[in-house]
């Protein structure tokens, strides 16, 4: 089995340089400057760990995994112009940047270069690549949707949030396992597992994330804390609280939806979050989630050294506090 | 060989409803809008009258047709955000009936579904398949670009318009016949043939389109001749002038550029292309197109009989006066 280290070294070794230096250039360039943003590109080395773990060519595998990371990026740029957000980590979006028509169109050639990578995997398991890939691509579409049909809506149940964020977040990493699978060529028993694994850490990482948002180190997040509450997001915190207040918090919640003073609106809610002990319900969640990430793992039928890698990408992304 | 109104019939029966009756309805109700504007369907009749004339089975090849069809309306919802259109075929764009948010993910999602149909495809044939659509895919979205791009260029030269609308418009019939003739199981050699066949047709028809606009019958064709006089659009008929004109001439055509007066302005390009014989030799170009077509359908190495509805899709295409 090869270190993670190793596995990050053969994949940046191949993709550090984007290959985007080709004409017309009002098409590449957007893709070359929302690929260059420096990312911790987690879902191709899942996809790599995963094929390792089964003893899968990790070399021939390379493409594969990039086309998760085009794929992610496509879905960035098309987000940003959805949400009208104008900075991704600190730099101007490809919307904000070079404009509507650069960040559709260079966001459609970042979904079919995608594809143009999947195209170099062995012949043999494209088929079946193609038909996981495609059905996540899918489920990730439907995913953002949800997300916005939800911006609207005060009765979203938390079943409802747990597949929105599943199918927005979850399902790329559960796929960029159970592609790395297949070309390692575990049964299908087992890409399930690894599915699940992904299904699960993603949820778990998701709420953790909205968590983080409220109740998170300042210095650490490296974001506003309290920036969800200031725009009324509906995260899995503010949807357990909108079921579980009683009559009159739940129209001193909405009443504060509306307070303009962002610090008295943060206090705000957040005291109404301590009163229903919303901080302890949502990592306890997390946990759980977590724990089921595991228990999916704990059930792959390889040695469990073999499992190494993977357990400890988990345990990065669950212990992280930023 | 089964007739062109039997295959029609075939991919009618399977597709003429289309079932994107899912949730979430913001996402799919665009795609149903989109797909129910009437069209012809050229694509995938492209597609299974290709696989026909290698004796390929239609009925299994119906989904990749199907498939042609979704990426096609893809680039159209895409297209008219960029062009900011608002009436296709005489019916909202998607842009304009939903919203730009919704023209986005829908056209996304319409992407991701032509992977899907593509994914029904024989197995065995599959990665052939993927490699030419992706291909065609990504010069398509290049095409789109270059489109954009000659907007504010006025050395614009013949070469580059051809490889332009060889993009944009052809790239899809041929990928499409190609993509037929995999599923016949014909020779690389064939496929060649019949990618060319197609790339040249739709040049050819391009071309007369540009024509059309501007030489048309008006009742016939449809909508307002001269649009793309209005409109100082690139076309090929623009194009040939500009490079041909002297001096003079081409200091009155950049002025008529301005002319607020319509009428004036068709009737003044008009004079200028009747000095410089341009609806001539526009024709002579689409007519020689047509005939390098028929060339690469001639060289294909099937009995001349099974070409005959590939002959008469040409004829129909080239013909056509609206």
């Amino acid at each position: 089995m090869l270190t993670i280290k190793e596995i990050v070294g053969y994949y940046t070794a191949k993709f550090s340089v984007t290959d985007f230096h080709l004409e017309p250039s009002g098409l590449y360039e957007p893709m070359e400057h929302i690929m260059s943003i420096p990312g911790k590109r987690i879902r191709p080395l899942l996809l790599l760990l995963a094929c390792d773990a089964f003893s899968g060519d990790v070399q021939a595998s390379l493409s594969a995994a990039h086309a998760m990371e085009l794929f992610h990026n496509f879905t960035l740029v098309h987000d940003d112009i959805m949400d009208d957000a104008t900075l991704r980590r600190g730099i101007p979006t490809v919307h904000e940047k070079f404009g509507l028509n650069a960040s559709v169109l260079s966001g459609d050639a970042l979904f079919a270069y995608a594809y143009k990578y999947l195209c170099e995997a062995p012949v043999h398991y494209q088929p079946h690549i193609f038909q996981v890939f495609t059905k996540a691509a899918i489920e990730i579409l439907e995913g953002q949707q949800m997300d916005m049909d939800f911006e609207s809506r005060l009765d979203v149940t938390v079943d409802e949030y747990l597949k929105m964020i599943g199918y927005k977040t979850s399902v790329l990493l559960a796929c960029a396992l159970q592609t790395g699978s297949i070309l390692g060529g575990a049964s299908i028993a087992d890409q399930m597992n690894l599915y699940n694994f992904g299904l699960k850490l993603g949820l778990s990482f998701q709420i953790k994330d909205d968590w983080l948002d409220t109740f998170g180190d300042n210095a650490k997040v490296g974001k506003k804390i309290g920036g969800d509450i200031i725009q009324n997001k509906k995260t899995y915190l503010l949807i357990t609280l909108l079921l579980e207040a009683g009559d009159t918090d739940k129209a001193a919640l909405l009443k504060l939806f509306t307070e303009k003073n962002e610090d008295k609106k943060v206090e705000g809610v957040k005291a109404l979050y301590a009163q229903y002990n919303i901080s302890e319900k949502t990592l306890d969640r997390a946990e759980a989630l977590y724990n089921e990430a595991l228990t999916s793992l704990a059930d792959i039928s390889i040695p469990d050294a073999d499992k190494a890698n993977l357990r400890t990408m988990a345990k990065i992304i669950h212990d992280r506090d930023f």
